[in-house]
C-alpha cells in the first residue's frame, strides 16, 4: 500500500516514517526546500531516506520567501523564549501548501493515505497543527481530486503524533529501532567544516531538549 | 479593501480582475510558473498587470513537474478533441496548490478575499473548478491560518465566474473595459519572432472560441 510522508529530517517526521512503516505502507517521502534559514535539514532528510527505505523521496523548491513574513525564512530572528501567542517562527499557511504538494504526488502515485508529523501538545500555537485542520484538508482532499470524485478511492490524512508529548514521541521511536542522532531540529543551526552544531535555544531545540530529559534519555546531537 | 487574485493572464482571470477591481478591491495578483508548455501566458500577465492596475504583481515559480502526470506540463500532446472524462490536461491538485499560495499570500498582506477565475460550466471535468472545492477550501483557509483563528478576519473564496458560460464572461468582460485581444488561452501556443499565434484547437482554444462566436464578437488574437 502506497502512502506520500512529508518528510523533513526532523525527529517528528523521522519518528512518523517509522510508523507508517511499521504499518506496512510503501513510502513515497516528500521534502521541501522552501527557503528556510535550516537549509541543513535537507542534508538530513536525504541522508535519512537510504536508512528508511523509501521507495522514493522527491524534493520540491518552492518559493515561499517571495511573500516574506516568518522567522523560519526571513532575516528576522529566530526567537530564543517562548510566545505565548502564534510564534513569528510560523509560516504563513505552510501546512496548507505542504499538504497540497502531497496530495499532487499521491494523485500522480496513485496514494490515497497521506502521512504528516503535526502536533497539537507542542505546537498548539500554529494554527495548521491542529485536529481540525487536518480534517479539513482530508475533506478538501476527496473534493480536489480526480481520484476522489471518481470514486477510486478515499483519502486520509495520517498525523499519528497529533496527541503525543515529546517524550512519548521519542520513546515510541526508539522503539522502531530510530537513531535520533541522525536527525536534525534546530531552527538556527551553526555549522563548520566538520560538525553542525543546533543552538539548543530555539523553539524547536527546546522543545527536543524537554522531550529527551523527560524520556531520561541523551540526545546524542551537537549543541553549540 | 484588499484581495488576493490568482491571475494567469487568460480570459477568464482578466475578467474576474476587472469584476473584482470594480467592486472597489485592491488587487494583489499571484501567478505560477508551473513549468506549464504555455509559459508565454506569463508574458502576458505581466503585461496585463500594469494595465490592469494591480497594487502588486507576484510570480510564483513552482515545481510541479517533479510528480509529472498532465499534459500541460509534460511531454503528453494536448487533445485536440474534446474528452468525456478528466481532462489529460488536468494537473494533480492543481487549484490547491495555487490557493494554499495565494492564501499564505493573503496571511502575510492581511487579506481576507482570494479571487479565483474557476468556472464549472465550461471546466465541469476538473474537480478542483467545482463549487464544492471552493466550499471546502474557504473552509479550510479559515483553520489553517493565525488571522483565522485569531479572529482578525473570516477569509471568502470568490469565483464570480462559477456559473457563467464563456459568452456571457466576454459580455460581462466588455462591458467593464476589458481589452481581450490582451489575454491568451491556448494550451499549445506557437511562436514566432513577431507574433504569438493560438492553436484554436485545444479545449481551451475551442471553449474561447465557441464563447466569442456564441456572444457575436470577433475575437482578435492570432490563430495558427
Amino acid at each position: 500500500m502506497k502512502a506520500i510522508i512529508l518528510f523533513s529530517g526532523g525527529l517528528d517526521s523521522t519518528t512518523v516514517a517509522a510508523i507508517a512503516k511499521n504499518k506496512g505502507y510503501d513510502l513515497f517521502a516528500l521534502s521541501f526546500d522552501y527557503g528556510q534559514r535550516h537549509q541543513v535539514e535537507l542534508e538530513f532528510a536525504k541522508k535519512l531516506s537510504q536508512s528508511l527505505g523509501f521507495n522514493e523521496h522527491k524534493i520540491a523548491k518552492i518559493d515561499l520567501r517571495i511573500f516574506g513574513g516568518s522567522a523560519l525564512t526571513d532575516d528576522i530572528a529566530v526567537p530564543t523564549s517562548p510566545s505565548k501567542n502564534i510564534p513569528i517562527t510560523y509560516v504563513p499557511a505552510r501546512n496548507t501548501v505542504f499538504l497540497s504538494y502531497a496530495l499532487a504526488y499521491a494523485e500522480v502515485v496513485g496514494a490515497f493515505d497521506i502521512f504528516v508529523g503535526v502536533n497539537a501538545v507542542d505546537y498548539s500555537g500554529y494554527p495548521d497543527c491542529r485536529p481540525d485542520f487536518i480534517a479539513a484538508f482530508e475533506n478538501l482532499a476527496n473534493l480536489a481530486t480526480a481520484a476522489g470524485i471518481e470514486g477510486r478511492g478515499s483519502f486520509k490524512i495520517h498525523a499519528p503524533l497529533m496527541k503525543m508529548g515529546k517524550a512519548e514521541i521519542i520513546r515510541e521511536g526508539i522503539r522502531l529501532g530510530i537513531d535520533y542522532s541522525k536527525t536534525h531540529s534546530c531552527y538556527n543551526p551553526f555549522s563548520n567544516s566538520e560538525n553542525i552544531y543546533s543552538c539548543g535555544k530555539c523553539d524547536s531545540c527546546r522543545l527536543r531538549l524537554a522531550g529527551f530529559a523527560e524520556a531520561g534519555i541523551e540526545d546524542k546531537i551537537l549543541y553549540s
